[in-house]
C-alpha cells in the first residue's frame, strides 16, 4: 500500500577535504534541499560540529520524518559503518563518527566510503539503475571504486573493499600516495594526467598551445586546461587523456576478470572529458579482457549524477539501519 | 562486528483513553526511562501535541540516536502503520497520525494496534521469547488479540487482523460494543466478569461477602474486588472468574484450530487473577481442542511484561522502517 | 537471466479417500500431464506404493528435471512437512510419508494438508493470484481452510493451522465428525446441505420437485440433485443452499476479524452452485463483519482452479525444499 | 523442527580433463560414497553420458532423496548455472549441460565453475567455515579463484567472476594460456613453478640435487620433484617455491584491496608445499597490502579439503535451486 502523505526522507552529507555538502533527499532520489559549509579539514571535532550544524539546517526544512543521516567520506570505514578507521585527508584515525553524530543529533547515522556511496547512488538513481552488477570507477585526483554485486553494495569483510586504485599494475612502478609502488592510481588518475602532461609539455613542441593556455609555464597546466584544450581539438591534450584512458581500460579488464560487472560506470572530475576519455577506455578494455569472444562483456558508460552521486547514495543507504 | 559505543534506542508510546505512557527502550528491551501524561482523549490534535511533548522529553535523555518512535493505540491501524482508521475510545477516524507526528518530530514513526504491539512485546522480551508462533489474548475491559506466526507479526491484508474479541461464539447472543451480537468479548472480558457478577450477586446469597466488600450494593462491585475476594478464597468470586475462563478456553480452542500457535499468552488486567483464571482456561481448552490426542497442543501461559508489553513491543517495531 | 531450454518441473499428487490423482506441473502452473489410480485407502503401505508408481509414470514423461514431488492429503501434517500425524480417512497415524517416498523415489518430497495446498494453488495460479493475503474455504463434504498471509502459506506452530471447519459456532451445537459439538462444519458443509435438505424434504410440500428428482425418497437426495434443482429455479433447493451460505458468511465474518484477508475464495464441490451459494455468503458477511463501515472489507470470490487446486498448489510447494 | 529420519542428500561431480569424480554428500558435507570414471575429454556427448552413468551409480546407493546434482567444471559457466560458455580443456562451447543432464536424469542439476565450487566447499565445510568473506586461490597448473562475500558466492553479472588468474600484473609480460600477456597465472602457477625451475636448473650449479632427482635432465623436472626436494631441505627448490609465493602474495595484496576478504585460503596441488609456499605468500602480502597498519588484514590459510573441495562445494550448491 502506498504511504499517503508520508515522505521517507533522509539526509546525505559528503565530507571532502575543502567543503562539506549536504542534501535532503526523498526516497526516489530527488534532492529536496541542499546546504554546504567550508571543511575544517584537520580538526576532527570541528568537522563533527559542522556536519551536525548542516544536518540541523536541512532537518528544519523537512516536511516529514528524517529516517537517517548518511555521511560519505574518503577513507576506510569499518564493516559496521560507524568508525572511520583511516582518512588521510581528514586527519581521522579510528574516529567513532557515528556515535559522535548520533549523540548530538539523536538520529540514526551511517558512515560510508565516498566511492562506495557514489557507486550506490549511480546504481539506485543513475547510470546503473537498470542493472544488478556494477563497477564504478571515479577518476579524480586519485582513483576510487565502488562495486554493486547482485544488487548489494560490496563492502568486504572489514568494510574496506573496492580500493581498486591500489591494485598493483606495474611491479616496482611509480610511487603511489599510499606508500606502495606501482599502484593503478599513479597511472590512471587525474593527478597522473596533470603530472604526465606537465612533464611532456616541458619537452615537446606539440604542447605549445596548451602551454600558452597555462600562461607559458608547463608547471601551471591543470586538469581543466587539458580538458578544455582537448575539447577544442588539441591533439597533444587529446593524447594525454588517451594515455590515462588506456591505463584505465587495462585496469578495468583486470577488474572485470575478477568482479564480472554488467556495467562499468566512469565518474569523477576527469570523466567530464567524456568520450575523449571513455573511447580509449573502451578500446583497451575490449582488447585486453580475458576470454573476449567467448563471453558477454560489460558495457562501459559515463556516470550520470555528477558530484551528487555520493550524497544521493549515502542518503539512500541511511534509510536501512546498520547491522 | 559489534557496534561499540552505539545504542540502538527507540521510544514506545502507549496511548490509552485516560493516560499516555512512553518509554525510552534499548535494543534488548530494557526500559531506560519513562514518562507519562494525562490523555486528552477526545481532542485528536491535543493527543498529537501531547505525544510529541512526551517524546521530546524522552529524546532529550537519550544517550545515542533514537531510531524511531512507536505508538500503540486501541483501534484499527492501516496496513501501512500510518493511519488510525477507527479508534472508538479516542475519537479518531482516518487519522493520519504518523504523518502528523513525523512532521512535528522529524523522526520515523510507526503506529500499531495496542494488542498487536503487546503480542510483539511478549514475543520479543516476555512470555513467548522462546517460540516462533504465539497468540496473545489480552483480557481487560474487552478482549484483544495479537498473533505472531513464524516470527512475524500477523497484521492482515488491511492491517486489521487479530480482532479475536469479535469472533462470534453465540448466534444472536449478547450485544457487543462493536454493534454485533454474540461476539466473544461480552462473554469472556473483564466487563463481562463485572456485569455477570453484579447480576448474580443481586440474586445469590453466596455473594454476601463480595457484596459486603462493595459496601452493600452489588452494582458497586468492580474487577479488583472480585480478584481480591477470589484470592482470599471466596468461592462465589472464584466461580465468576471460572465462568470467564471457561468462555476464554472455548474461544482459544477455536483460535488454535485456526492459527495453531505453539504458546498462548494470557495478559491484560483480568490475568492478574493468575491461576484462578488460567486454570479454567487450560481445562476447557484441553477438553475442546479439535483433534486433541492426535496432535501437539499449545501451552497456555500468563503474560510476563504486565502493562509495559505494548510500550516495549511498539518501541521494538519502531526500529524497522514501515514498508 | 532466463533459463533457456530448462523447465522447472514438479509433480503434485492429491491423495483422496477413493482416488489418487497426480500431475506433472511446470513452473507457471501449467498441467503438462496427469495420471490417476484407485486409492487403497486403508492400507498405508499400499498407498505409498501407489503414489510411487504414479510418480514414476509421470516422471518418465518429463522433458527436464523433476525438482520435487508434492503430496496433498486430508489430515494433520507436521511442521516439517514430512509426517502425517493424523488422517482419519486414510488410516494414517504418525506416518513418515516423506521418508518412505524419498527412499523409494530418490527425489525430494513434501507433504501438505490438502486445503493448504489448494489455498496455495489458488494464490499462485488461480482466484487469488493478484493479492498477498487470502483465505480459502473449501466446501465439500466437510469445510476445509487454507490461509496465505503476506505471500506466505500459514502453517501454524505445529503445522496444523487453518482447520477452520472446527471453529465452534454454536455452544453445545450439532455433533461434528471430529467429536466436538457445535463446529462450523456441521452447519456449513456439503454434508450439512444434504442432511438439512433430506430432513426438511421429508416434512415439506415445497420439496416435491426435488423429491421427485430423487425418485420419490427424500433420503436419496444428494448434493448434485440439490444443485441441479436450484440451478433450474427450484425455490426449495435455492433456500437450502442459502441456509448453508448464511452459515458460511457468518463464519467468514469471524475469520476475517481474526485473519483479515484481502480476498476470500470459496471452493470445493458445493461452490459449483456459484452465485446461489456465494450471494448469501456475501450478504451475511457484509452484515456481520465487525467494524464494517470503518474498514476495508475482503472481497469474496469463487475459486477458479476446480479440483486441480490442491495438485497444482502442492506441486508448486514441492519446488521449495522443506526446512 | 528436525527432519527425523530424512537425509538431505546431493551428488557432486568434478569434471576434469583426465577423470570425472563424483560423490554422494550429506547436508553437513560428509562424503557418503564416491565413484570415478575416465574423462572422454574431447567428446562432449560422451562426457554427458559418463556423468549420467556415474550419477546413477551413486543414486542407487542413496538412502533417501537426492535433492540435486552439482557439476563442477573448469570454464566459464553462465549466470544461470546451466550453460558452459567456454571450457578450453573440455572442448565445450555454449554447451547446455544442465538441460542435457536434467533430461537424462530427471533430477535438478546445477553447473558451477570448479574454483567457485571449491571456494564454496572450503567456506561451508573447510578452512573458511568460521568466516563470511573468503577468497580462495587454487594454485594448480593455472591459478583459479573463488570468492565468498557476506556468505554468498560471488558469481558476477554474467556468472564469470573470480577469474583472478587473468588479472594483469606485468604490462606486456609473459604470455598466458588465455592469449593475453602479463596475467598473474604465468607468474604464480604450478606451470610457472615448473617452467622457472627447468630454465634455472639448466643454468645453475645449485640445482644439481634436483636435476639428479630428474634423472639428469632438467627438462624432466616436475612439480612433485620440486616439492619433495624442498621438503628435504634443498635450497634451490625452496627458492623456486618462494619465487611463486612472492608473486602470489603480491597478487593477493591487489585482490585484498579490491575484495577485502577476512580469510584467504590457498589450495590446489602446489599448496601441498605447505608453509614453504604460504610463508612467502604471507610475507609479501604483509609488505604490500595498501593501508597496512591502518586496517585489519586478512588471514592467509592453507585449504583443508584437498581435491574434494569442488565436489563437496558443488554438491552443497545443488541443494539450492538455480534462479
Amino acid at each position: 500500500m502506498a504511504t499517503h502523505g508520508t515522505q521517507h526522507l533522509s539526509i546525505g552529507v559528503d565530507v571532502g577535504g575543502t567543503k562539506i555538502a549536504g542534501g535532503l533527499v526523498s526516497e526516489d532520489g530527488t534532492l529536496l534541499g541542499s546546504a554546504r559549509r567550508e571543511s575544517p579539514a584537520t580538526d576532527s571535532s570541528a568537522i563533527v560540529a559542522t556536519i551536525a550544524d548542516l544536518v540541523e539546517e536541512l532537518t528544519a526544512t523537512a516536511e516529514g520524518a528524517v529516517r537517517g543521516i548518511g555521511v560519505a567520506a574518503a577513507g576506510f570505514v569499518d564493516r559496521d559503518r560507524s568508525t572511520v578507521l583511516f582518512a588521510p585527508n581528514l586527519a581521522w584515525r579510528d574516529e567513532p563518527l557515528r556515535a559522535d553524530l548520533e549523540t548530538r543529533l539523536k538520529l540514526p547515522v551511517v558512515i560510508e566510503n565516498d566511492a562506495n556511496a557514489a557507486a550506490w547512488g549511480e546504481f539506485r538513481f543513475g547510470a546503473g539503475a537498470d542493472v544488478d552488477d556494477l563497477l564504478l570507477i571515479t577518476v579524480g585526483t586519485g582513483i576510487g571504486g565502488g562495486v554493486v554485486l547482485d544488487g548489494q553494495l560490496m563492502r568486504g569483510g572489514f568494510g574496506i573493499g573496492a580500493e581498486v586504485g591500489h591494485m598493483r599494475v606495474v611491479p616496482d612502478g611509480r610511487l603511489c600516495g599510499c606508500g606502495n609502488h606501482g599502484c593503478w592510481e599513479p597511472y590512471g588518475s587525474g593527478n597522473a594526467l596533470v603530472k604526465n602532461t606537465r612533464t611532456e609539455a616541458a619537452q615537446s613542441l606539440l604542447a605549445s598551445d596548451l602551454v600558452a593556455r597555462a600562461g607559458g609555464d608547463p608547471d601551471d597546466i591543470d586538469g581543466p586546461m587539458i580538458s578544455a584544450a582537448a575539447a577544442a581539438g588539441d591533439q597533444f591534450a587529446i593524447d594525454q587523456i588517451k594515455e590515462i584512458g588506456t591505463w584505465l581500460g587495462a585496469g578495468i579488464a583486470s577488474l572485470a576478470a575478477i568482479l564480472d560487472p554488467t556495467v562499468v560506470v566512469i565518474g569523477g572530475g576527469v570523466s567530464e572529458a567524456g568520450e575523449l576519455l571513455v573511447g580509449p577506455v573502451r578500446e583497451t578494455f575490449g582488447r585486453l579482457l580475458t576470454g573476449r569472444g567467448h563471453r558477454p562483456t560489460a558495457e562501459i558508460r559515463l556516470a550520470s549524477l555528477g558530484n551528487r552521486a555520493g550524497m544521493l547514495g549515502v542518503a539512500d543507504l541511511a534509510r536501512t539501519p546498520a547491522r
